[in-house]
């Protein structure tokens, strides 16, 4: 495997070289940087002087490039005295190869390593493949390509910077081209546009998402989704303000954590404020509004709200990053020795929304505890440090989490649990997380009475479930290309009317499929069926009735299921048996 | 009418006078002030030099003044010349009363007008009751004593004043004496407290209210109906965020019109916003963000979300007066021919919702129309104003709301209805609103292509049904005095225990309960049954079931309703029942 991973590594960068040959032989004034290998293939930086070069430009290069592999070249090594090297490039113009070559000098090398490829040399300690032969011309590509400067040092020259992509098979060259296709068609920006789920305004501002109301369908549906679960689990709404006074943040440390992104808020009236980065403190003060006892623990608290993040005006960008950011966010305040049930109930919860949505199967989660050798790094009682760490480790083993133990990567204030999952086109999804606190209950003097009578602090639970609603509403976008579970879909059935004497019949079934808590739309417009039906297919919508003379005269159905081309016929209460249950088994 | 209201008015002035006598009886060396009628009573300030006076003091100056009274005094009338009254003023050493005489003089007056009453001469115009006998002496009562500054001017010294209520007959002070104490009682900030519905803390700032698990339940439950009511009426829920660009609200014209109250939030990045402070602007943008055809509309927005208002510290108190203000705020986008219906539909929204509080029955409601001399003054087109002042007019007729027409009283972008109830102490609460703009859509520049593909714009409606949610809790407190109709209320159902051997069997009933959408709570601590029943009566809910030995063997419930001393015994499944419907009524 390791081998092998090296093989193709090798493969890409001698493409680099290859495309460095091509382009020397199409651009004889060209200068060239330097070409690694990357993560799916490869580049070259190039200085093409006065000429332009664009995409278009592409296709001549690749295919001199495929020429030159046919050929069967060999890569030979060789290797010149530097001051022969160095006295190559200059007199071949070759001022970013000298350069590098002024760099071996200086690191006390006496030869320079070069490989020939044809006609080509190149300064290069390889290793290359031995020859074209073991490349596969039909398993690489040029992709694109970009200004990159000399070094990435804004203060050098701009060179261009050519990419490609090489795998070992066209197979496996088609299927991450595929895979980079359906990204881009996923973006979510596009299809929240095309779907018509948010909106931006330059009167608003950057980063300031504004939900449609099909947006705003999904979010709450969310919302309720994991409302509903946390509050089998004894979770309990609460509703805490977006300001607080400084004073809260400094007491919390979060003032100083944040001080780059926090948003202050002032008035003529001279009470100053900041808007808050996180949730936690507005809910230790619920906490700490009345005196609690032991037989109140645990004490649940839940809050899915917006909170205020100054962002780099140059990071802010569609959903993923933005200023004002909703999140779900929950704390349980319990005694060290309800820890395990409540990080159980944590576990459980996260395991059932996952689920919920399919994503559950394909997850993996670390444990992270403390650095051992340096404890006096971390704030707690040693011995509640200890308590807890074994719980989360026996948590993961009886709950079957396979957790990944990361010594050291535990927060200040207590050990943590954190969950991996892969969308639909294999990228990582790292939200959900389950972290003890010990130290912010002491911060916020937060305590209970014993049945000694006495006050002890708290241990504060904190747990993330999808995190922030703008960010998990973009994945989930992007994981079911805007085609979402029908539990989710902002219209769940779509009514279309053959013609103008089908339009009350189609109002009467909205009506009646609306009595059974079902989002519908009719479409009654004089367009075509044909233009309809596209134009739903277009919305995405799970379910398409399409109402003819038929339909109007009996009880059936005509529906054209989501993803399907043709239409299947259904008895109207059967349908709503089968969309009802589809719906509930989530 | 008029001659009653002016006897009661001078019985509550000569009152004063009578006060004055009975003080000076009693502290000889007291300096008066003034003594006017008020409102329900009457006040005279006093100057008691080095004299401590407390409420403590009040029952015995009562007393003197009953004594008084009953003698049967005449009320003489007599003239001093100016010069005379001041000597006699200065000689008695009451230099406020000398100040009075001398604005006299300056006023050119020749005579300055007494009035004696037994040994007591006081300075006065009068009128005055002929003889104390025409007074009550069980209808009037000292109520309190606060500083005040001689003529209300911070400079002057701070005498101490003395306030009295006095009404026609004992029945009108003692009800309005039982309204005091009721509203006392009912004060939302005492009852907030009580039943554990919000908090606040010193650490997140004045005016920012947090809600605790039970408070938020009635928000939410508040919130769920508010939106059901008008969901059904087409109205989609949006999410926009707090802050905007302040180009926004120049845009709108609040930026203006909140000039003091706006809060302003920056950032080290260099982004400046203002939080908003209304909803409106940031809906607009949500109907801009896409071309809008005719036949989409209306388009019907809802949305609760915080608004941020500053406002002066000191105004800042409870739930009335808050800086984050969640509003629930909605419009509708519409053509001119359709106002009448949407109109007509937030009418029915707001007799739904009031309806469902019972506070429907007692409503009054005003149509403010044009200044029709000043037709320049108002935005719009005036065949518009004529059309839809019309329109409204004919809905308060249709609907027999019997309305009051205010000209001059428009907002200058519409006219509008205003909505007036009275809740269970007789104050008036006027909250809902349905407002009609033709200006806003021309400022933000909101259009929909008619019929021949022109543009058009849309005239927007707003309609406010309860206003803020933490101004309408406050009003909800007061109202029920805590007692929440079952649908609002926190807990609706209390299970207690009596004695160890029932706890099983109240957990298992709880859950039961729980599982028909019932929000219950157990108490199964070592406490005796009266005093839990104690407890869960303070608490208000609305039922209290007592669980010992008879109800743990059959399926029959021990019910405490609210306000009742006796428990009834019900079947399990009838109370189910009963309770559902009780929820579903409203």
């Amino acid at each position: 495997m390791e081998k092998e991973q090296n093989n193709i590594e090798i493969r890409r960068h001698s493409l680099a070289h290859i495309l460095a040959a091509a382009v020397g032989e199409l651009y004889p004034k060209v200068k060239f940087g330097m070409g690694p290998a990357t993560d799916k293939g490869f580049y070259y930086d190039f200085d093409f002087g006065e000429e332009n070069i664009g995409e278009e430009d592409l296709k001549k290069i690749e295919k001199k490039m495929k020429h030159l592999i046919k050929q069967n070249l060999k890569f030979k090594k060789s290797e010149l005295d530097i001051s022969e090297a160095l006295s190559r490039e200059k007199g071949g113009g070759q001022n970013y190869k000298a350069e590098l070559v002024e760099e071996l000098k200086k690191e006390g090398e006496k030869k320079a390593n070069y490989h020939q490829l044809g006609e080509f040399k190149d300064l290069c300690k390889g290793p290359h493949v031995n020859s074209t032969k073991e490349l596969n011309p039909k398993a690489f590509k040029l992709t694109s390509l970009a200004g990159a400067y000399w070094k990435g040092n804004e203060n050098n020259n701009m060179l261009t910077r050519i990419y490609g992509v090489a795998f070992d098979t066209p197979q496996e060259l088609e299927e991450y081209l595929r895979l980079v296709e359906e990204t881009k068609k996923r973006d979510h920006r596009k299809l929240g546009r095309e779907l018509d789920l948010f909106c931006f305004s330059d009167l608003v501002g950057p980063g300031l998402p504004m939900f449609t109301p099909k947006g705003t369908i999904i979010i709450n549906e969310l919302r309720k989704k994991v409302e509903e679960i946390c509050s089998g689990y004894g979770f309990e709404n609460v509703i805490t303000p977006h300001l607080a006074k400084i004073d809260l943040y400094q007491l919390s440390g979060h003032a100083d954590k944040f001080a780059d992104e926090l948003f202050h808020v002032t008035s003529k009236h001279k009470q100053d404020y900041v808007m808050k980065p996180v949730q936690c403190p507005h809910q230790t003060q619920i906490y700490a509004s009345r005196p609690r006892s032991y037989r109140d623990l645990p004490i649940r608290y839940m809050e899915s709200e917006k909170q205020y993040r100054a962002e780099k005006p140059g990071e802010i960008g569609g959903l993923t990053r933005v200023i004002a950011i909703t999140v779900e966010d929950g704390h349980s305040f319990c005694r060290v020795e309800q820890v395990k049930q409540e990080v159980k109930n944590m576990v459980e919860i996260i395991k059932n929304f996952y689920t919920s949505l399919g994503l559950w199967e394909n997850h993996w989660v670390s444990l992270s505890v403390r650095d051992y050798e340096h404890p006096e790094k971390y704030i707690g009682d040693p011995g509640d440090w200890d308590t807890c760490e074994k719980m989360l480790g026996e948590i993961c083993e009886d709950m079957n989490l396979e957790a990944k133990r990361c010594e050291g990567e535990a927060a200040l204030y207590g050990p943590k649990i954190d969950f991996m999952f892969k969308d639909a086109l294999g990228k990582e999804i790292q939200i959900p997380t389950v972290q003890l606190d010990f130290a912010t209950p002491k911060k916020f003097n937060l305590v209970f009475t014993n049945e000694k009578g006495e006050e002890e602090n708290p241990v504060m639970v904190h747990r993330a479930i999808l995190g922030s609603y703008e960010r998990f509403l973009s994945l989930l976008i992007e994981h079911f290309a805007g085609a979402f579970p029908v539990w989710l879909s902002p219209v769940q059935v779509k009514i279309l009317s053959v013609g103008e004497a089908h339009h009350d019949y189609c109002q009467k079934l909205a009506q009646e499929l609306r009595q059974h808590q079902l989002r519908v739309e009719t479409d009654t417009d004089s367009d075509t069926i044909n233009y309809k039906i596209r134009k739903a297919t277009g919305e995405k919508v799970p379910y398409v009735l399409v109402i003819g003379d038929k339909e109007v005269e009996s009880d059936k159905l005509s529906i054209r299921d989501r993803g399907q081309a043709k239409t299947r016929e259904v008895d109207k209460k059967e349908f709503i048996k089968e969309i009802k249950k589809e719906i509930n088994n989530f």
